[in-house]
């Protein structure tokens, strides 16, 4: 019935998945970022965002979820929030330098230890398996399910 | 600091997790398991086991979660539990002739559909993806964290 008797993919990943987070969680507690912090500080580090519902949306957060975590860094004077001059019931997200900074130093810190983990596989598994994990995080949403999805 | 720009393997694993959970929930629905009760069957299926604690700790779920999963699949014919001859007060799981079959159904169901997602990637890059997902998730837990963790 099967090629060869792997397992879901779902299945393998879920405790990669646990350990990837276990790798992270020290890393952002040494700097004092949640995990939604960061990937707040990671989406403004690559563009800044109009809207919080933009950003929700593009972290794939709840947007009443991220109002806390937009306090908190604005506090910690990671982010700023400033009125659109276009339109002034809007605000605009960016990232401070201080937030760049402390962004960059946890994605170091991660990805150090990421590479512990991917040193354990033979070199061209190990870009293979970077290089698919980023061709299809690159997917469009409605395309992955699309493909994953309906007969 | 970093030798290219690619994202931490967790933010890129999200999305596809969640695409994966989207793939397997429509095969689970029309064979009428729970993600859970497939995840039973499947450990099962690979080898019969002693006690509840121990196929807990197989899948990683909750002791006192799967109870309801194992009385729903008990009843639904798909395993079979019976008192270890060798200690009357254990009771040993098993999965049955037609849990096996839904298990299979299920995981070729599964399959078909996670092939469609890994048809979008150049050969070489889907084979060494899920090789190492195999290499990854079949690391002893107290080793990929120990890989993981730590400085």
């Amino acid at each position: 019935m099967q090629p060869d008797d792997r397992r879901d993919l779902a299945a393998m990943m879920y405790p990669l998945m646990r350990a990837l987070v276990a790798v992270e969680l020290p890393v952002l507690a040494e700097r004092g970022v949640s995990m939604w912090g960061y990937s707040v500080l990671t989406a403004l580090d690559r563009t800044p965002i109009r809207t919080q519902a933009a950003l929700a949306e593009a972290i794939g957060a709840d947007k009443t979820r991220i109002i806390g975590t937009l306090d908190e860094l604005q506090g910690a004077g990671l982010i700023s929030r400033t009125p659109d001059p276009g339109d002034r019931r809007v605000r605009l997200l960016a990232i401070t330098d201080d937030g760049r900074r402390v962004r960059r130093a946890v994605a170091a810190g991660i990805r150090a230890r990421e590479e512990r983990l991917l040193a354990t596989l033979p070199a061209g598994d190990r870009r293979g398996f970077v290089r698919a994990l980023q061709a299809l995080s690159a997917l469009p949403p409605a395309e992955l399910e699309s493909l994953a999805g309906g007969e």
